[in-house]
């Protein structure tokens, strides 16, 4: 199975990846943690996104906040599937984030999840999600994953 | 291969997802469309988004605008990739749309492209990109376009 | 006289419809509190919503934030009069629930209240004031309840 | 069964709010339309909304747009359920309509439907749903006008 | 000289007001100061505004929050100036407020000053000039106050 | 009784300011009409503020769109109630002038109206009700006003 | 002197950002214009920018829209000042554009100017006042046309 | 080389505007800071303004919360570059700073940075790389500026 990139432009942007990088690791995914800034790495970047494919991965999630460009210049060196968590920027609340990210061109995609936490952690179930396109034993999982999650409110549910 | 849903909660949001289906069809991409609006079919709706792998699809794209429900709604019943197209709506532009999308909580993810027309293209690529992280035809595929894409703009670049 | 649901997604929406629930109490109308989740519980929802009238429900009133769709899916399955209470998000401050609650397209209508606190009290108004409507001992009570509520004002005003 | 008020502060509002009136009119609900501007009839608005109870009404929509005080000023002067219509206004295309009738302060709420043309309409089957709370004849209406509106969206589905 | 009127809906507002009053209260100004609730007392509303004149007001503040209706309602029942103070509200900050008190449809105008603090502080201000449009020693105040403020903005500089 | 005057910042801004113009015509009001641009006139806004006192006016009304410094820098040179008017840019429909209007920093205070042309009549009935607050005559004419407009509201209600 | 840079992403950006080369001609400053699109073109953009300095450029000046970026990838690459106009974009009117250009990180600038054409024009005189800061011949333009232009105006106030 | 001026309305906006003059610091750029208000030291702006080339200034920085008239104000009296930064204000987190500092009309720019802290570092990069466009010691800290921050980044990446 290929491995999942999980890109972010700072250091400050891990405390929310880490949740990306936590449901991989209860998925069994491979992935690899980056710290690539689109303004600070351009070529780092460029380079990254251009051996992608050749370097085994099979969907790069990138989180970015503010004038959030780094998932969509990903995106447009590669043709994998980029999944762009917006992260909750200090004045705008990720508002400026979530527009940079998801307000793409045609030609060139980036999927986008929601502001912060939750789209963290839905950017590794999506991209699990993808690669089990092709991988029913990760579609068990992800099966698995839904129940409990079903079964959990449920239970909240009968304890309320 | 496996197939695409191009789903959308009523005949009038076809303008926008048709440009959705105009791009599978260049891909050679196997697509169903479907009009099933998650407020007046919610048994429907339950029903294809249950029976989705099952019946073959690998992607759901799905558009809708306003109080978008129906691309969450899919996301809430399958383990596939849902990509959500924020249609374009009267009085607010989308933005009602893009936030009714977006903002999923944690454990359903909704890959959710820009609003409108860009957005319903890029799902498209977005559902290809997907479908060819195990597929390398595909990959192939990609490439031609993007390179057409890049050459029509350095063309575009180079008559200027 | 018929009791009223009072629905929300996760157990972390109680402290804001607690609120509606003490109003409730307050004018004794008869409620069951629920823990449903959209995107956790499509079926229980589901069944849930088709089941409100048999169930003796008059009135569902359901609190959700982010991509809030539980109660335009509830009312996609009922023709009880629902309510939806936009939960105060995190990084948009409930503008997401907000709009992904009120703007329902045309043909299953939800009563949205005021973000947060105030619209969690409010909607319990609401509800006793639409089970009023063939009620008048309600009536009196809501009477009472908005003279009361008039006197302390004029009362805080008269120590200011 | 008791009759429903369709109120705007201006016969500019009209265009949107005839789309609640054709509703209610398929239903064979009885209404009467008024024009009672909180602005410039405070009076008037004032009298209509303390006498609507013993008027025979027993649901009040009010349409307004801008600083759209009317619906929240009826609201305050019955205990009536109010459902607030924000008209799509010119400059913020109804987002000040919305908010100003949407976030009312605890104690007096006011049901708030969608901007523009489909909340006028939803205002209609609301109105409905609330006095269709005690009427099960109402309720039979409701549910053949839910089943019509979804095989019509079944019938476009098959067609499409 | 004739008095203001420094009105707000509940005394929660107070905090905010309070700047107001401390800045009449530096002109030597001739204020009162009300607690009137526009949806809790409609009745104290419609009398005050309409006595206004009579009681010797040459102008009215109001401050309020959310659906901010006050401001507009007092004015819509007297031609005396009235000033509208947005109170920042707790989850949209006041954009609810400023909306609701700015957006007066034509013929019945609001006076609006900035969300919070500094619109409380200025509308005492705005009082003050229009008290002085006819009062050449109010004029005089005005004055010095500008200098003072002038001066002290100019030794910030001095000692930076 | 002391003149109005009536700036905007081009002649691209009198369409709306017009309607300004026309409301002091009806109420006999004496008012100057000039193009003061702020950006591109700062000596003569600086002069003509400083005068303005000595030069007749009692009141200052200012239209200005998107970065819209015009009425806050007349403010910042006269002591006289400057009533500021956000013309409906282009781009942002007059959000952008609002807020450059209305959040004046505590010292300086503006009197901002509705965004459009709702605001720029409403400047011209706040401008004759400031002066007014000294002229018993003035208060006839704006209630004489006022009672038109309410009976031409009520009017349009009876023949509803 | 040193040339400027006018880059846009799209052939459909030439309609604003002609108004940028029509001022650079007017104040006779050698420019080049490019299309360069920063998700189609990766590689040129980057290699342009890295060469611009080499290349005798003074200033780039770059529009975009949507989630625009291209002058901040631009300013990654360069230490020259970029400048970046906000297309108006179709469905967010520009707002995105505006966010994904002003809110860069620290460490990487970029100088932007108002949505649409009034920020296109601008950039052009701000590239001529930074390039005016060692040219005292282009101070001259420049202040010949700040006195045109207030003449302008004064002329249009004259003939009011 | 000319040197910089470092411009704030008041003393309040020192702890963003710090970042500026610690960046310029680190350059070795000549710069004066000072506390001159739109709107409390009109004479004084429009003084400094016009005498900034004659005084050595090469660059203008001006930050500015709320309705921002600084940076748009001392543009209108100069043709230096003037840089303007949002300071983040407090009900609406600096959006309403930078609509009014970014949305100037033809003819007067200013070069707008990021709302708060980011933007006050980037006003003190980009005013260095304008002084650098003629003095290539500067353009060689630019790059020295650049690769460490560069490095920092790569490190931080290493060590992630």
């Amino acid at each position: 199975m290929k491995k999942v990139a999980v890109v972010m432009g700072s250091i400050s942007d891990w405390p929310t990846m880490e949740l990306t990088a936590n449901i991989l690791d209860e998925f069994g995914i491979d992935y690899e943690k980056h710290i690539i800034s689109a303004h600070r790495m351009p070529d780092q970047l460029q380079q990254f996104s251009k051996d992608a494919i050749t370097n085994g991965y099979g969907v790069i999630i990138a989180g970015a906040g503010g004038a959030a460009h780094l998932p969509g210049m990903l995106a447009a060196n590669t043709t994998l599937p980029v999944i762009g968590v917006p992260i909750e920027s200090h004045a705008l609340h990720g508002m400026d984030s979530l527009l940079s990210i998801v307000q793409m061109p045609s030609g060139v995609p980036v999927a986008t999840t929601a502001i912060g936490n939750a789209g963290a952690k839905n950017a590794a179930l999506l991209a699990t999600e993808i690669l089990a396109v092709e991988n029913s034993q990760l579609v068990l999982k992800l099966n698995d994953f839904r129940q409990r999650q079903t079964q959990e409110a449920i239970n909240s549910e009968m304890q309320f």
